[in-house]
């Protein structure tokens, strides 16, 4: 079986097409991978880049676009309303077919000292975090990119890879490894957004709800509408029909419909093995089943 | 969009493992095609070889296959239990992505006029058929092999194809175009074989039910349950969930529940798109959405 490993590369510059451009370029270049998006936002000032294939290539991909960023990126120059701390932010490298832990954690590590080489000081996170403190992004980046002067500073920020203090130019990245995350919107036929929030509680984990379930509830103006906005950290533990069966259960109990639902953003083909087996009761499905897989390799 | 056609060779031997393994050879041998499965049934005396790759590359395998099959099968000496008319008996060709109907049936003839260019009579059917009393199989076949001599002194059963004469060895394969077929299988839990019926009754087109749904009921005996069997010949036009909830809400007015379900065979992706619109209420959910999709081409 082939493997394919995902990396979204989030990069300090939203607004300078030519920049823009010059990184996808670098990105682009590389062989044997697939770039899924390059998706920027100008209020943001931030780009994201996801691209998949063989994890080699998928690393390759990340010192061409990373080292490009760090070239033309400067971060004491930098505005933008998303938190952000370097000029390139975060990368995580993410699992999607045939890819151990393990080895996601390697091609982060070697990437995490392309960086450090580069002169970046660098943090491993997540599933390549080498402080349990170190695991959880926000933590990491609180202060963000201002914040980072003094931080160095502390015996208890110093950083995994790279110079140990302060580099006004590139500031400061994070990478590591996680499970792909699922954003997935549930929209009820109600405006109050009382209701939303009740649900959103008993959803997520932090408040008695499913392990694998962050849960907001926000209202939809345009469309008179609350959403249940929800991040699925783990949807093997924490299937997405099984999230659906529950919103709509409480959704049910305070007398609202579902008008309709989004899945944000790139889904990875396992995801949806638990839909067929939970929703057509095709208990033994496997996406190996699936035509197109055969020319995965 | 790289183009995926599927075809699935339906050849008149199933017990010779050398002449299975020599018609796998020459069909594994064709550059750039995915073989999915070969399935031999020796009760049958049949074997299925399925595979997919760009159009002209899965013409190339079924020339290179059915070349094999019609050199090494004697239509004369074979018994199975399965209907059966010719060496190559039939050829369905399917589109998976990205191919029109017209180009899958250029295909389908192309493959029609090589086998009629090695004296072998060739009939088109379904969206390849020259008449309408040739879209059915059951219809061609009827009679099956020993029927043909009689069969082809009619003028209603000139072959699209090759001699117009009755050829011991080979007999006369069929070929043409067909949506994918979904067989899916739903097990309730009860063992009172009317239910079964009725409800298959009120889910097939034939007597009243879904427009493209087949239907019978059986018992499966090992385990003491009734089972709906049902192919699906259009899942754009009669999706899977959709067949589900009528099974469904069909079995509840009989008292009875779904044990589980099956789905046989390979399945196109894009019979996942609805299941994901419907049970997760994602209705604009393409398959485009899929990271491994991008792996395409």
């Amino acid at each position: 079986m082939k493997k394919i490993l995902l990396c979204e590369l989030n990069v300090s510059e939203g607004a300078d097409e030519d920049k823009i451009g010059r990184i996808t370029a670098a990105l682009s270049g590389t062989p044997n991978i697939a770039v899924i998006e390059v998706n920027s936002d100008k209020d943001h000032n931030r780009s994201v880049f996801s691209w998949i294939g063989e994890p080699e290539d998928v690393l390759a991909g990340a010192k061409n676009a990373a080292g490009r960023a760090v070239e033309l990126i400067d971060m004491s120059l930098h505005h933008g309303s998303h938190p952000r701390m370097g000029a390139v932010d975060v990368a995580p490298f993410v699992p999607i077919r045939g890819v151990g832990k393990d080895e996601a954690i390697e091609v982060s590590r070697a990437f995490g000292k392309f960086l450090g080489g580069l002169g970046v000081p660098v943090y491993y996170y997540e599933d390549a975090a080498t402080r349990p403190e170190r695991q959880n992004l926000v933590d990491i980046r609180k202060g963000q990119y201002e914040a980072l002067p003094e931080k160095m500073k502390d015996a208890a920020w110093v950083p995994d890879e790279g110079p140990f203090q302060f580099v006004p130019k590139c500031g400061a990245t994070v990478t590591g490894v996680r499970f792909p995350l699922i954003a997935y919107n549930v929209n009820l036929r109600t405006n109050d957004l009382s209701v939303g929030k009740e649900i959103a509680k008993r959803m997520r984990h932090s408040s008695g709800g499913l392990r694998c379930c962050r849960a907001i509830a926000l209202m939809l103006e345009e469309r008179g509408m609350v959403q249940v906005s929800m991040n699925l950290t783990n949807f093997e533990k924490t299937p997405i029909p099984v999230v659906f069966d529950l919103v709509k259960s409480l959704a049910d109990s305070y007398g609202v419909g579902i008008a309709d639902a989004e899945l944000v953003g790139p889904l990875p083909l396992a995801a949806v093995e638990e839909v067929v087996r939970h929703c057509l009761r095709v208990r033994n499905f496997t996406i190996e089943q699936i035509v197109e897989t055969h020319l995965l390799g």
